[in-house]
């Protein structure tokens, strides 16, 4: 199903006056409300292609009904987003769940959906049917070298596929590390890994980038091998200008202080992307924002502060991307309100009165510092989410909309009731 | 296959004057060490049906060869474990996992290879194939009455087909909880959790324990209902006499202190029983002892301290079971490697000098209590340990016997390559 | 100093007409506006008097100016605060670091600020100069009975202390604890300090509470005799009714679900209070609502429904304090953001749609619940915080008229520069 | 007091014959002993000054007697040390607590007591009477010039002190950070701290090292300007090939794998000492040893094979001190008590069977991996260390024999009992 632009409007009547009042109060106290509202309309958040059906843990899943059955599901997915909430517009990839059979075809699905393809990921963290060694001790790190070259010829096959797409950046995570003492030479380890990755940078199209995500923990409990920031700058500095790190917010150790993390790589000109999600304990692959929406804020301050700093286009400076697994709510559902949570704390962070900020760090006014974020955190901005969605074509209250067309229904309908999304 | 008792001898022969040697030189520094030898000769702990296969987690599983197709088999491999190091002459079953067919041919399987039936374990936490309805938002704690009496049948189901092999504990796992605030009513779920646990409690036979384990967090992200040591003793202590609190090392927040919760559930008349593995991040359910050593050792310097003041008898007063996952090692191999560390911890335990730490402590001498403690966890107690199992029958050295025998390549050739255990 | 009305008036007059907008916009969406202003109003938080002086580390120390000399300036600095925010009206004592000399003039300095004596404390986790035993191995649970005999004697005087300024509460604090493995007998800490606070809980008057506070770690490293929450209960549960759990924010093991454990506490009649502040590693014992003000929300969120449950009066029900330690702000300064974002807080609690969100927790409708909490957490609720702060007579920008007036300057002036509060 | 050769001899002549048999059984079992017992005798750990005297934390202090008063009593307790030891030969200095008057009197001193000059310290976290600047909002950090040009020239005078000594490296811990989101802007602080460091560095002797040691939190609580080692190697890098990363083990996230970090700098050639100590929640500085051994051991198995992977002296490659605090033991007991855990640990360390495990690896036998290094920490290897002590003329039995002498009670006499030493 793809929504008409009718049924949109139709939400939007009935709300606007009620909307309206709310902007017209919000924008009184927001200096450049315009520039806020091109730069909210301007940002795109992408869903990865494996975040559209019901995720799970090692100990079960509990799918729901109406899931996407095929790489043209997800896209129709993506794009009933992208209708509703227009900040929606691109996807993820994930190989081998998602190769396309007929590339001219996807393409002009996109273009009908309004999607622009984003990173494509590759996948050496399990083992595929017929494949011919196994990664259960690695992939890029492993001991064996035909183990390492398999995942590299996938890696850059991963590579090839996105191209033919239009995408310009491969995220690389890795899986590898170790789960006792000993098991690992942490230094063999991670030679091996760099010497791969070089592999693969080689077969980088020269604007490409390249995304090296690091992780503290999950699925191996004793070492991970690009473990955390330190170990994935000093892999994207030895591989050279088209290396990046890329942060997912759950892939931290206990406390850790992502947003400082956030502006020192930003500073060094590596950050290269974002995955979105929340998370208490690890990495629970919540939806954005439902845990810890004031450290969503302040991740976003430096995101902002640290790009004007540098001259960086918002929009397309860094990759962003949800990375979250919807094991209790319906995915799309979920989706809606991971990338609302999104929009509020980026739209907070345009309105942090900087010149004051700066001005109060100067002095040491610690007060009047904790003062300046909190008016912008406390503000209620929702407002000027919906307007920007609004003057892009998007629903007023995309949750609520979703609901009312009984969207979730019309896939079940049309789907059944028993799919499994590719990956799942 | 079952290891016949003259390839055990045959193996020991060829260590004796090794072992004894090195046995002579570690019982001189022991006081009472037959009185050790006897103890560690009795201490059993139990092997989980579901841990002979490889385990594997939410991005993968790698699965190993030869692994059990049938309760009958998971039998056959305890069996083997049990001749190998005469400590593992208990198994526990996972319902409906291991639903024995004939419950005559189990029964006496089991007394071919030795081993009794410790504590049955209900599942609550995934859907099985026909069932009416769904665990998705808890079990004994669900909204829905429907749904809570479904999972309180299962549960005194559970202890039927326990009744009838001769098990006499009931283990209570529960994975609800929550995934996002506001999800749940807290005390609600408290209340219907513990009706539901009411209702099983009833059902128990008279000579029965219930283990009421608890989790911090996995699968359930926000809460969970039995979420630490002091919620499990508010449901024991309200459920009455035959109630208790079932600990899993892996199942705290970080740097919990397990062995002072351990001490004082032991005190209140209401720790139940173990679950043993070990962990860095969560509950990575990594090989016992392989990870904290010294914290496994202080653990059971409380056990067996906090038993003998309640002259509880070490293998019978708890349960004790080993509940691991085995991703990157063949499961028996490990297995042996946990029941090792577990034996070298308790032997540790036994021959700490009380007497003397009772005076240290007593005048606040700290640099003695840690000198004692230290004593008996530096000391190589490994001799002990084999000397206890040669003489139980068992073999010197089990990891390498069962490696000479090439028994996993035996069991490839019996089962196949490609198997799957149930409940994996 | 003291502030006088018309300053206070002068200050609103000046900001009323654009409060009144903020005001009657905020106003609008609130069903019960009045009925919440009146419990806003009505909500008290004590300060503590060690709080109004600058805190430090083991590391050092950085001093402001004008701290209070002695217990009369304590006062005068809370009856500054409370003139500000008509929410700080309750002072808590510490002893032996505020003993009063002249309880009748203490008594009347206090009905002039408009102030209560909320809860005494404590103080055995430091020596005395004069003191006949040392606590440097615990106070309650010590293994010498003239030690515990000297902290039980020191809590009853500071009971007295309390019942003869008109206190009805009694919070115990124990750094006691261990740093080393083999230090303590968990069993017999634990019998020793159940028997000391016995002691004293005979000495409690009629209409008395007992808060036993637990604390996770700090000052000791090993194991706190009162540690978690579960601990506490056990105890507060054998001492009888008038004893209760009192939780600090920032005394939980790192990802704590603290809503819960306070939800639980309420549910078993044993929760006595709380110490508000904020943390992001430890008892960092920062600013309230500075680091995670979701949480804080969710906390109140349980405190609302729990204590409405019960038919409990807000303000009375529990008792509430700030404990944190001011070290790079002034920290009166520091109190007001405090209490402001308590307020905040509480607001945001109270206007929780409870009868959607037990609609949708019925329905396991997670999306929903979601939004009915975020969408009282999302509204700018600080115009309600500040009409109830505008009709008790206070402030509507208490910080900015902190800093207007002068007030550390004037104190700086009459006190001194170099001061250093009593107990720091 | 100065120990006599003889008072050491007599107390190794009791119990000779019991360590000869022990060592003999030991020595069995290890291929190269008289290697091993040679780098055992020739690695040196550093006792820093401030470690000799009671610790404390912000809640209080318990002081011992006899604690030093001077740098020159600092000198005659590590004396004492290393003479009971052999392995405590360095005291690594505090500037500005153990300025020397009379440097020829204290370079004789140290002579005297065969100790050399480790890495001086640097203290800009505290301010020092009568100092112009104070360190409140940061030293190195600082938004002031003239406050980071006061801190700067600390430094360099930190330098000058050491040079006159004998000294060869400054080691930089910096409390700089911030207590509050928005206190500082990180790009600004890591900016000023480089630069400054930049300053320092250049006044650096040509064979001097500068060890740029991290923090994850405390005395700050929101951040740390040098909070974990990839900050640490992006300053070292910055700043040169004489900068180097310091470890201090108890400065890390929860659950952080440390050994890991260890091995990658080392592999950078990036690692430049080590501070011992332990804990189990955060900068404890506990015992050496006292918590997690297995940790220990892990990490100097790391040690020992990068080190010799890059054929570095052991005892001179790197810069080993204690830095830990005692609150609760003697502190010269203490500090006994970790050099024995570090020498055990680094005996193990030597013993593990590379080639074994080397092979294990290769194969990913994950078992046998396990097993090697488990066989290296489960052998008792005190008699190596013992030995090594022995034959370089130090006590079979440091702590036994420290309370035999009675020194502590000899030091009282001379110092008195209630004494302070500087900088606590």
């Amino acid at each position: 199903m793809q929504l008409e632009k009718k049924i949109i409007e139709q939400h939007n009547d009935g709300l606007i006056s009620g909307h309206q009042k709310k902007f017209d109060y919000s924008a009184g106290s927001v200096a450049n409300i315009n520039n806020v509202l091109a730069k909210l309309a301007a940002f795109q958040i992408a869903i990865p292609s494996w975040a559209l059906g019901t995720g799970g843990t090692r100990f079960g899943r509990f799918s729901g009904g109406g899931e996407p059955r095929s790489l043209e599901d997800k896209m129709e997915d993506i794009g009933l987003l992208h209708a509703l909430n227009r900040s929606s517009g691109a996807i993820s990839l994930h190989i081998p769940w998602d190769i396309p059979k007929d590339v001219q075809a996807i393409k002009a699905l996109a273009a009908q959906y309004d999607l622009k393809f984003d990173a494509v990921n590759s996948n050496t963290f399990q083992d595929q049917p017929g494949q011919q060694h196994s990664y259960k001790f690695g992939s890029l790190q492993h001991v064996d070298k035909a183990v390492r070259q398999q995942a590299i010829d996938h890696n850059i096959e991963v590579i090839r596929h996105g191209e033919a797409l239009g995408s310009d950046s491969l995220t690389v995570w890795l899986a590898d590390g170790s789960c006792f003492p000993g098991q690992l030479n942490f230094r063999k380890a991670f030679q091996n890994t760099l010497d791969s990755l070089q592999q693969i940078y080689k077969a980088l199209p020269a604007n490409w980038k390249m995304f090296v995500e690091y992780k503290a923990f999950e699925p191996n409990f004793y070492s991970i091998t690009v473990g955390d920031w330190g170990q994935s700058l000093l892999y994207a500095t030895k591989l050279g200008p088209q290396a990046y790190t890329l942060v997912d917010l759950g892939h931290h150790l206990p406390n850790a202080n992502i947003e400082q993390i956030v502006s020192l790589l930003l500073m060094e000109g590596k950050l290269g992307g974002f995955h979105f999600n929340d998370s208490k304990y690890g990495d629970d692959d919540l939806t954005t924002g439902s845990i810890k929406p004031y450290q969503l804020f302040l991740i976003f301050n430096e995101l902002v502060d640290g790009m004007d700093a540098k001259g960086m286009d918002h929009a397309t400076g860094l990759g962003w991307m949800i990375d979250a697994s919807h094991n209790v709510k319906d995915p799309l559902e979920d989706l809606l309100q991971s990338v609302e949570a999104i929009m509020i704390a980026y739209a907070q962070a345009l309105t942090v009165d900087r010149e004051a900020l700066n001005k109060a760090q100067a002095n040491n006014d610690v007060v009047a510092c904790q003062e300046i974020l909190q008016e912008a955190f406390r503000t209620d901005v929702r407002p000027l989410v919906a307007e920007a969605r609004l003057r892009a074509g998007g629903a007023l209250a995309p949750v609520a909309l979703f609901r009312e067309l009984k969207v979730r229904e019309q896939l079940i309908n049309e789907r059944g009731q028993k799919t499994v999304a590719t990956g799942l």
